[in-house]
């Protein structure tokens, strides 16, 4: 995965794609807001072999998503803890959850189930507006340029076409 | 990426992830978000070799996420148009993208601006709970296993702690 290649296209979706948008390093994310912190628990569980994970964490630590916390000096060991933008990840790792439970669970039923501590409930990931709360669904939901974007590989058409309004 | 790998574990999050966790896939739905339809389009858009747009295209057919629809039959041409469940993806994306614009957009300012046209608002894509409607932060959501959980590569840790309420 070209991560540079991503995070120069004027479009904050391919940006945040190209941090994380790859099924171990959604599964190392699912993971540690499950609780697991340490590379071998981590190995254990997911059953990936050693560098693969290694590679996986190393890029979470360098777009600034987990840090790495000592937890043994002799010999040295770290514990991988998620920073306040990789827990801000939570809300995407649960609307993908939701959309796999609704479309890939198959005739077992979900394997997990997220309960919202503060109401008490079962909870199903769904993304509403900000403003008034209604579910984004398709076809609510209209799109304008924002001041950071540019006609540019990633954005070339769409760019133009919605400060055209088509 | 190995889609079959990740849609044998027995978590709705690898399950999503291997159909969708790729930049490219997510460019290609974002396009079909914003109304973009035809190969020419979506290679011009994303300045993107054939071969992998061909590639990727022929992933969200193979994972009932987008159809073909023929629009002229001489030459043969298709339109590729979202499935109910590629829609339905709509969520995920929107997420991804407020996640970019709050930790990736730069001094530009955002590049792209939702607006929900229910309440002709710009919209921020926020992931709550279904039952009562709060946000659903990392430190607000407890999991325990659900029917289809299973200990096994993917899942071999967190379905044992989970069911011992670590």
């Amino acid at each position: 995965m070209d991560r540079n290649r991503f995070a120069a296209i004027h479009c904050s979706v391919a940006r945040a794609a190209g941090a994380v948008a790859d099924p171990w390093t959604l599964l190392v994310l699912r993971d540690l807001f499950l609780g697991l912190r340490r590379f071998e628990e981590l190995r254990q569980d997911l059953g990936i072999a050693t560098n693969i994970l290694t590679d996986r964490l190393d890029r979470l630590v360098a777009e600034g998503l987990a840090e790495r916390r000592p937890y043994s000096s002799h010999p040295l060991r770290h514990e991988y803890h998620l920073t306040p933008a990789g827990e801000d990840l939570h809300g995407v790792v649960l609307a993908l959850l939701a959309w796999g439970d609704r479309h890939r669970a198959g005739g077992d039923g979900v394997p997990l189930v997220p309960e919202h501590t503060v109401c008490g409930h079962p909870a199903v990931a769904t993304v509403v507006c900000d403003h008034c709360g209604g579910t984004l669904t398709a076809d609510s939901v209209s799109y304008r340029p924002g001041p950071g974007g540019r006609q540019a590989p990633g954005t070339s058409l769409v760019a133009t076409r919605l400060a055209h309004g088509d």
